[in-house]
């Protein structure tokens, strides 16, 4: 599931380097092609309940949705006529539909990153699980592990360009090929097959065939990838990323009908400790070390797809960011160029998905396919909006065939929310609109504080004011005497202060200071402050709250002189008070500028 | 263990309020008299594994107990004599012995407050898993939630006074009196005893025996207390506490014997999911009510117990850092009042103690009296010293019983680290010098650091020097307005910063910000840093490490405007920029004065 916001950090100059329609496809079909891991499974755990009978309806379903797979495929074409740019659904439904519509898109992207991430991690982890049985029992800490890798490597940095994703491709497409040609040529399966399943708790109805189309239409999540990345295909690109996208309708349609029929011949049922893809995979090729290669090429290509979530969905929270509907803070790039906060809000959303289903990519498939398809859902009528305001020749065809995909890709996430509600969709109801609200809560505070701020209006010319520099000084000492200097560097007036507390030991103390200072003859008042409770900074905000209320001065600032630490060590022995101090000031004055000025050990001791 | 320390915490200037003999001796035994309720178990633990033959020795090893009390007691009444303003084991080392006797002993005084912390809360968890077995297998998670009780009682910070604890030490005295005479006159036990214990595994020897009797004297910890704690009595001060100390050893002595003869009598043996003292109280008043109600006090009691170490060891810690022994930060206190560094020290390794042991009382005591016994002997040490020094009329023979009192202590701690090394009294040879070599260590880093800074020396005559102040600014506001003015008020120049990334969106937004500047026409060179990276810091990090190389300006100041954020909301929103670019500046430049202007919201909007 790359996005409109994933083409931008591959972005890249020199022609040749750029994708090639055969390149493409194996580079960003990952997504789509993935989804088979678990698309026919989805449709047979519906099926089941309803027993033999029911399971006569696979194929049917299966049929159904690649009809709906051709209509996504013709309607994709046109959006990457139509933004050669990169059309993914928030950036078409910006353009087209409206600040509301392009949010509601984001929030069901936002949605779709963390559930791809969830179950590409959750399906990869049963590949494994299906070939190793006896790690099943830890499959929740399989998924946390992998997920905590991924995110791992992504807060490290790892360069990434799309062609590193075409070996593992080109090997999936292979093994699929294998596991279908393999099964249609065998007479009988080469490893007996349980085909046992439990009593039948449903009738086969219309309900029940619209929930298994409902569950399989997740295995269509991905088809939008190669519009959103129509700028990195070479020349002519709109004309390459088209082919693309029909050759991986055609692949992918292949591969779930191949599946489908599979499935039918060898009688296959859902089974909660192996795949369905799994038992396929042992019928067509048998249990050996073919298998279990084709097990780890599974596992590979799903975590890869689960890494696609790390590469867009920070990109898409550091757009929202930048048009002010998230914090800014989600546009920052670390020291590795990382849009850190948004790989971890991703990696804590997913990990708290895997735990929540126990690594179970069934439970988290009722959730996945709703957020994808509002998506295709709103790109299709942006793209009935586009027609309509282009109206360029042929316009009506094509404005037809968005609007006949936005029908089918809008019954289809009706058909998800009503017949998958009580199974997690309600979630997902809940989910987008708090995104949205969230979104708009964000943009409404920004602007409330951009019009107090006065934001990129002219403000009046600014002008020197009489300033008061106050120094916490402790004893005397090259850094009081540093202080002072910057102080009276900075300040029209420069005033020390000091904290005695009330016992002896620290009175004589108090004493003694003074008669140094006076020795001293820096030109510089030094004030007590008594403390009766042993505190440094309460006297201090004290007299800085009075001088602040006595509006003597315009510029009231605080310079706290301190060791800057240059190693742990030194860090623990210092550092402490300014920050205690640094803390009660922030919290309690009002309008105080604090300065610290951090003496550097390390450099002190050779001038000396 | 109330030690030296405890007394300032406690100090009142009102003589009414402070303690007579009776009070002083309910307030401050507390920690002596809790100990009776693992002491004598600590005996039998050891003989048991000889058979009955070695139980025949608990009264004769109590005996010598009871003798090496009563050396005890005489010489802390010395001692309550020779130092009238408390004389804890720190203060008479520091007096008498020397630096590295004094470290020593603050040392053994650490890891005492720890045990008995850690000692107290255990021994406390057994007095209720033992009169409610069925929360034995918690007795861990018991330990560590009551540990954080008392911790977070004192984070945030009872104010105490040592009469609090008259009441709990009153009832103890009773229930022990009760237990004990209830015992002494009865025929029978009024429950049966399970006399059971396994097979002999060693003979009865020398060695058996003096290990027996180094446990039992894990009994004698806190008889030290009430000579740390002469300034808390009324006038005479001296002979008041002197009274109160031998009070302490008659009912410690009577406490021990008594319970030593019901042992004898009852043929009471150690069982692990039980307590001695519960067996003795069971056979003495029977498993009734008044049963449940001595188990109670005897939880209570403990608990008191393990929180004076919360009143000590913080202040201890506080003495130290005050002499430069230990990080200054053991010296603040936080805004309750609460030295909040040592108090969360302590619990930590009081926790990592009670997690270790399982809760266990019996495997902390070989750790425990080692390190009370090595302040004994250093006090009697340096009372020796004392005596030596001062020659006053009869010095002799108050010289021959500390010096007595120093050669059984001393012999004690020897038979305690030989017959119990193997069972953590190891522990200890490591821990004590590791933590003198720390306090060296702080002392040693303070002292040059205190060189390089000069401390307490008269710097040359201060001086304002020329300044140049930069201020990161990214648009137009209020906000960079107002660090502009702050700016001016303060540098002789000023000139303001702005990062620009490489692509097309952000050199547009550049190329109107400046036009804007110039229009405002602040007066105020506006710089332009260009990043490839889009990093921020960088080339604002870079740009001041140039400025600082040139060395044209003796004072490089710079200055971060930023919103001050009045709710999480608003932090979340806000800030980060502030903090990302304080820290790499901090990093990487060298004498740079860091300012931060943070600018109300709340108080903008009412302006306005």
């Amino acid at each position: 599931m790359t996005t409109d916001t994933a083409a931008a950090g591959a972005r890249t100059d020199d022609e040749r380097e750029r994708l090639t329609a055969m390149q493409g496809l194996a580079a960003l079909s990952l997504d789509a092609l993935s989804s088979v891991a678990y698309g026919p499974e989805a449709i047979l755990v519906v099926l089941v309940t309803a027993g033999a009978a029911g399971l006569d309806y696979t194929l049917p379903v299966t049929a159904a949705i690649c009809v709906l797979l051709t209509a996504l495929v013709l309607s994709y074409r046109q959006v990457i006529a139509a933004f050669p740019s990169g059309g993914g659904a928030y950036a078409v439904s910006k353009a087209h539909l409206g600040t509301m519509a392009s949010l509601i898109a984001a929030a069901s992207l936002f949605v779709d990153y963390i559930l791809n991430a969830a179950v590409g991690v959750s399906a990869g982890i049963e590949a494994i699980t299906a070939a190793y049985p006896s790690l099943y029992g830890a499959s929740t800490w399989l998924c946390l592990g992998a997920l905590a890798l991924i995110t791992a490597l992504n807060l490290w940095g790892v360069s990434e360009s799309a062609k590193v994703f075409t070996v593992p491709t080109v090997l999936f497409i292979a093994a699929m090929a294998a596991v279908i040609f393999g099964g249609l040529f065998r007479g009988h399966p080469a490893v007996a097959v349980d085909t046992h399943f439990g009593s039948a708790t449903e009738a086969v109805g219309v309900l029940l065939v619209l929930k298994a189309f409902a569950s399989g239409c997740s295995a269509l999540t991905g088809v939008e990838a190669i519009a959103n990345a129509v700028p990195q295909f070479r020349k002519p690109r709109e004309r390459r990323a088209q082919h693309t996208e029909v050759w991986l309708g055609i692949l992918l349609g292949s591969m779930l009908i191949g599946l489908g029929i599979l499935i039918h011949k060898f009688h296959v049922v859902p089974h909660s400790a192996t795949t369905v893809l799994a038992q396929l995979t042992e019928a067509s090729v048998g249990h050996n070390l073919l298998y279990f290669a084709i097990q780890w090429i599974t596992f590979v290509l799903l975590a890869l797809a689960a890494n696609t979530s790390f590469g867009g969905m920070p990109v898409l929270a550091a757009l929202l960011a930048r048009d002010n509907f998230l914090p800014h803070m989600f546009g920052l790039r670390a020291d590795r160029q990382v849009h850190r906060y948004g790989v971890v809000v991703l990696a804590v959303f997913a990990g708290a998905l895997l735990a929540a289903s126990g690594g179970d990519t069934q439970k988290l498939v009722p959730l996945f396919a709703v957020g994808v398809f509002i998506g295709f859902t709103l790109s299709q009528l942006g793209m009935v909006r586009h027609w309509h305001q282009e109206q360029t020749p042929g316009y009506r065809s094509r404005m037809a065939i968005n609007a006949l995909g936005g029908i089918l890709t809008f019954c289809t996430t009706i058909i998800e929310l009503v017949s998958k509600f009580t199974e997690g969709a309600w979630l997902i109801v809940l989910i987008i609109p708090g995104l949205v609200f969230l979104f708009m809560g964000v943009h409404r505070s920004y602007a409330r504080i951009g019009a107090l701020l006065q934001l990129g209006q002219t403000p009046p010319p600014p002008q020197a004011q009489q300033s008061l520099v106050v120094v916490p000084v402790g004893g005397l000492s090259r850094l009081t005497a540093e202080g002072i200097n910057t102080a009276l560097s900075l300040g029209d007036e420069v005033v020390a202060v000091t904290v005695c507390f009330a016992d002896p030991d620290d009175t004589a103390a108090d004493v003694s200071f003074r008669d140094q200072w006076d020795q001293w003859h820096p030109d510089v008042p030094l004030i007590t402050l008594r403390s009766v409770h042993r505190s440094l900074s309460k006297p201090i905000v004290q007299y800085l709250c009075d001088l602040e209320r006595s509006d003597k001065y315009h510029r009231l600032v605080v310079l706290i002189p301190e060791v800057q630490p240059s190693s742990l060590w030194q860090y623990v022995l210092h550092n402490q008070r300014g920050v205690i101090l640094d803390r009660a000031i922030r919290r309690r004055t009002l309008n105080v500028v604090l300065c610290r000025l951090r003496y550097r050990l390390d450099q002190l001791a050779p001038r000396e």
